[in-house]
């Protein structure tokens, strides 16, 4: 392992690298389903992987417990008892036939920077805290960074009441679990005790690896707007209505699919668009479909260009279901906003990385992270590693051994220059 | 009713357009469910509908039966007993949620010039045969054309171990009705015993209406072929891979369709393509399709015209495939030959046609009719009624008071004037 050169930070025959590849191995073991990966929220396997991670913590020399929602969270003193955080986090549940990084990658890394200190008996003028996250992704019920919203103090008490497939309310489940729906207050943090969010993560996209780097400093996680089409035309017989009679909803979702994707092909702004679902009424093969239901998923940099996208997109949709003779039934269903990332964080995480001996590049988030949730209670920071072909959600998803030693390094290099913005002010 | 001249078969008080108008009600009020028009093979309402039109196939002066399939089948004798016959027919089955007149027009409407001749006392130098068709439409076992293939004497017996959504076999099903599955055999008919094969059909397109014509001859019943597709391309993250790095399987699908639609509109030959069914996985919001599924039918007035297009279709998607790498699986799953009226059966319905005063007008027929089994062992003729807006298999589906009548004005006298082919050669 020639390219892991040893750190300044005093490893003993373990290198980081070599402890997060091993824990990220016995963390994705634990699944509700042997064919793949899932680990979902409340689930057995959930309570099996805090336990892991509550032992890690403590023997990274950190107290340590589970939250009033389910996230594991560990402590790190600083010089003197009491002393306000910097938080490091990210979360351990996973999509269906998930892969194992993400997430998990961001709360072990973090845990062996905290062993790293505590092995050289180091303490800083500040505490550390690490948080895993019980659910970012939001699977079981369709309710996403329910975790880091409980420690913002933003959760929302009426997702109590949502079900899962199998009919279970979210109350009953925090129950079943072991813990009190009516005390989730509890887990929330204020301003004042946290100095910073910062969460390392796999990129799950292709930048860095295009770049030949290992790991890059985050601008934003993007804001998405996301809306419901439904196309209403006119079913008919697939033989018998000639082709300049027809009112065919399909082919008027294929014009407005065609027309999303050039749109956003021709932005070369960092514009991404997707529709993801799609379903076709009566859906018989020799049907003209007479109603179509699609999704688009519109995510860009900042608010205003995805704002402009979404308006411009909708307008081509307009035409389109105008010029074909169809009704256009438009409904926005999620909106989030764009998180910037604290500029005094992009710096210091910057300076780590140019530490290393690696060329600093900036790249926005596109998908969403437990820093949307963050903003709201600390100025967040994030770091991405490499992960291999930009794949993730899947279980080719993959970080080689040396990027997970290189992104540990980084952020431990961050830990221990760590300056708080109140400190600069 | 000033627009329904009286004709000169005859009639007593009730009109032919009247008594057909009325049981086409009453077939239509025999349905598997109230909320809408469904009935289908071997049902209980498949039996009630039978013992209705027996009973009004006697009335008309016929002997009726059932045969070995479950079709009606009534024969009023020619000027001797045991003649050859000239043979009128549709179906009685529906699709589910249809409209009350496709099938069941041909079927009623030539018991009701049969029952004009009996009135009259008039034999011809023929005997006239009436079947309604058991199972046209094929809903219940996907397998079209059951009650005519058994006629023709080309049933495919091993469509009997095919089982119904409930998981009963056809075989079952025929044996529960009280028909005996061995003996479907003995429905078939012999090309000596048909003099000919002539159905009445509403035309399920807007051709004649747009002619502002209340029926019309048909030419062909157009051959249709239908292919399932499967695009193969690379999920991924909705909100973190760039457009340029995309594989998705739903815009490379959006463009296939785009493609299909724009190469049958601009033929101007007949050539009709649907897209009906299509599926995206996984079918996620914030998911990039990985694959998608959809299927193709494609029809023709000829059989080259038809092949033609298909090659130049599936060249054009394995062009957009490649281009976009993705893979591109094609698969037929159905093709029908175009079965052409015959020539002398065209021209005695034209000659009709011109005495009830109407101008005479060609179409062809996109959709499948039972003569696409009858060519087996019958030339083929067919007559179209015109229905409103061309709308069919749905619950709008509407004929005319007066269309209706003129269609059978138009049939009666075509069996009145009707000349044997082999009477001509």
């Amino acid at each position: 392992m020639s390219d892991m050169k040893a750190t300044d930070s005093g490893l003993q025959s373990l290198s980081l690298g070599e402890e997060i590849v091993r824990r990220i191995a016995e963390l994705g073991a634990i699944s509700q389903t042997k064919e793949h990966l899932a680990r979902l929220f409340l689930t057995r396997e959930h309570r099996a992987a805090a336990e892991l991670i509550l032992t890690w913590m403590r023997e990274a020399g950190m107290r340590a417990h589970l939250d009033a929602i389910g996230n594991v969270c560990g402590r790190y003193e600083g010089e003197r008892p009491g002393l306000p955080c910097l938080m490091l986090g990210s979360h351990y549940d996973t999509v269906v036939d998930a892969g194992k990084w993400d997430g998990p990658l961001g709360v072990v890394t973090a845990i062996s920077c905290i062993a790293s200190l505590n092995r050289r008996g180091r303490r800083l003028p500040f505490a550390i805290e690490v948080v895993g996250f019980a659910d970012e992704e939001g699977v079981r019920f369709a309710s996403t960074l329910l975790g880091s919203r409980a420690v913002a103090g933003t959760f929302d008490e009426s997702v109590l009441n949502t079900r899962d497939r199998a009919g279970t309310t979210m109350r009953q489940a925090i129950a079943d679990f072991g813990l009190d729906p009516d005390h989730i207050g509890a887990a929330a943090r204020t301003r004042r005790e946290l100095l910073a969010y910062l969460e390392l993560h796999i990129e799950q996209g292709p930048g860095l690896e295009e770049q030949n780097l290992r790991g890059g400093v985050v601008t934003a996680i993007a804001g998405a707007t996301r809306l419901s089409a439904r196309l209403i035309g006119m079913a008919g017989h697939a033989g018998t209505v000639p082709m300049a009679f027809r009112r065919d909803a399909l082919t008027g979702a294929a014009e407005c699919i065609g027309a999303i994707e050039e749109f956003c092909r021709t932005d070369h702004g960092g514009l991404v668009g997707t529709v993801g679902y799609i379903h076709a009424v009566p859906g018989a093969t020799n049907v003209i479909p007479g109603q179509v239901s699609f999704t688009m998923d519109i995510r860009a940099p900042t608010d205003p260009h995805r704002k402009r996208a979404v308006t411009d997109i909708v307008r081509q949709l307009d035409a389109i279901a105008k010029r074909r003779k169809l009704a256009l039934q438009l409904n926005m269903t999620h909106e989030n906003r764009t998180v910037p990332c604290a500029p005094w964080l992009k710096e210091q995480i910057a300076e780590a990385i140019a530490s290393e001996g690696f060329r600093v590049f900036e790249l926005p988030s596109g998908a969403g992270h437990d820093g949307m949730a963050m903003i709201d209670v600390a100025d967040v920071g994030m770091i991405f590693v490499r992960c291999r072909g930009g794949i993730s959600h899947h279980p080719d998803e993959h970080v080689e051994h040396a990027d997970a030693d290189i992104g540990a390094r980084v952020l431990l290099r961050v830990i221990e220059n760590f300056r708080p913005r109140r400190a600069e002010t």
